[in-house]
């Protein structure tokens, strides 16, 4: 079962996709993908009303998907988190996640165009296993526990800004909160159909060439103790985000000169189980 | 005139308070203020509510005061934007602003108690002049148009968790997002009656003794320049907030043992014109 959001930008409807492809209107069952949903059992809720025969088929086809979550309410970004990642950029591996955080406004859908920014150079990839938060985490005791606050998982592209980000003076934040910087979706896996969240390939391709090829067994810090490590930082609440990081390939680590993100290029992504990406990259 | 919110916590209720002190229920006006009032030009609205003797007279005595805006999409915070903080935490003067992000859910009330996180051994405080977003700001091309999307000020202490911050690896929002880290209020007051918000006396004090004691004229980048330059790098929203830096006196800038928050410490900030904030700290 996969939970997304269909319609023009800021009008999404809520659906859910079946096992066997049809896609559903699930308005009876909630105005929308949210975190209150989230945590009110709405994943089950909306699994029984399919189950249940309680729900009108839809027409998917030639409809924009939205992001497949509503009222973000925060975006959570570790940095770093693939070994091979931290060693084409330069930086030490770290000993503990390096956080930094993205503003949701930068949410746009999976599909919709994505913006250069003004005076941009260095604009760069990031394929990401996006995790959906269900339940509050504060300071939590185990993987288990923090497992247990996982909704769901989709494909997050932390799109960055290499010169915003490193060059101008501070933090990171800077690159990482350019307009339309993180698409998200094309929909939400419940994590009980994810077998195992460190077992997903992950790919990303520029104008069909292959970036970046890897799987989340690379993670040097797992989604389980991700979520552990943040809820003795900040908390943790339902419809937050967390963008896990990104494995190696990204432009920043490749050999002068570097194929930074033109106008016209299509980026396109993947997780095994969660769907494809493709932006055409335009210029703001 | 002075825009609040009244009442327990996630129930407030908009207010506003006339230049003689008075009171007045603004839900006639509207639900909230949130930042849709405050672009649909909300305070002008309730200005000619309350001039033209439309609104009721509430008593505000002892009731909890919430922050003044609800909803904030994003905080976004500048660091060691006065020369004097720079200096005393042995940074250098930034030759550009340092910016770095805070998630809307660290938002509390001006007088809420705080909470020191559990294992923080190094709690400190920051008075900040808050300036909170009216009008979209995008690629601003002056210091007029930025000063243009200002919706007015108020006060925000920036509570900063200094190992959290620097002595974990990365970047600084670690230490930023715990928890109650962001008392705001008592009020908003509209741009337009804030003579300069580049002439503000900031002043806070931990248990009856002064530690912060500047104005806002000592600002590395002024309001004007800090949304001017924020712009170029992300979309500033109405109801966004910028926390727009603190001037000496953190526990961090004093010799040793500095004088880290513990429980049941009280801290008092105030700034000309804005008001006073008061919080207990307790232990999360």
């Amino acid at each position: 079962m996969q939970l997304l959001r269909l319609g023009p930008a800021g009008s999404e409807r809520p659906a859910v996709r079946a096992d066997d492809g049809a896609t559903y209107d699930l308005t009876p069952v909630t105005a929308d993908v949210t975190g209150d949903f989230l945590a009110d059992d709405g994943i089950a809720r909306a699994r029984a009303a399919l189950a249940n025969r309680e729900l009108q088929p839809i027409v998917a086809d030639g409809v924009r998907v939205g992001p497949p979550v509503a009222g973000v309410g925060k975006i959570v970004c570790i940095g770093l988190n693939y070994r091979d990642h931290a060693e084409e950029t330069g930086a030490a591996v770290p000993a503990e996640p390096v956080v930094f955080l993205k503003a949701p406004d930068t949410i746009v859908g999976p599909d919709d165009e994505v913006l250069i920014p003004r005076r941009s150079t260095r604009t760069d990839w990031e394929v990401e296993l996006g995790v959906v938060i269900g339940r509050t985490a504060r300071y939590l005791g185990s993987a288990e526990e923090a497992l247990a606050c996982v909704a769901g998982y989709t494909i997050s592209h932390d799109v960055s800004e290499r010169e915003f980000q490193l060059d101008r003076g501070g933090q990171w934040d800077k690159g990482k909160n350019c307009e339309t910087f993180n698409p998200l979706g094309p929909y939400l896996v419940p994590a009980d159909e994810v077998a195992d969240p460190q077992a997903l390939g992950l790919r990303l391709r520029v104008n069909g060439v292959p970036r970046q090829d890897s799987s989340t067994k690379n993670m040097i810090f797992p989604v389980a103790e991700l979520v552990r490590y943040l809820s003795w930082f900040l908390v943790l609440r339902p419809g937050d985000l967390v963008n896990t990081g990104t494995p190696a390939g990204v432009a920043l680590g490749q050999p002068e000169p570097k194929p930074y993100l033109r106008a016209g290029d299509v980026v396109e992504l993947e997780i095994d189980g969660l769907g494809r990406q493709r932006q055409t990259f335009g210029q703001a």
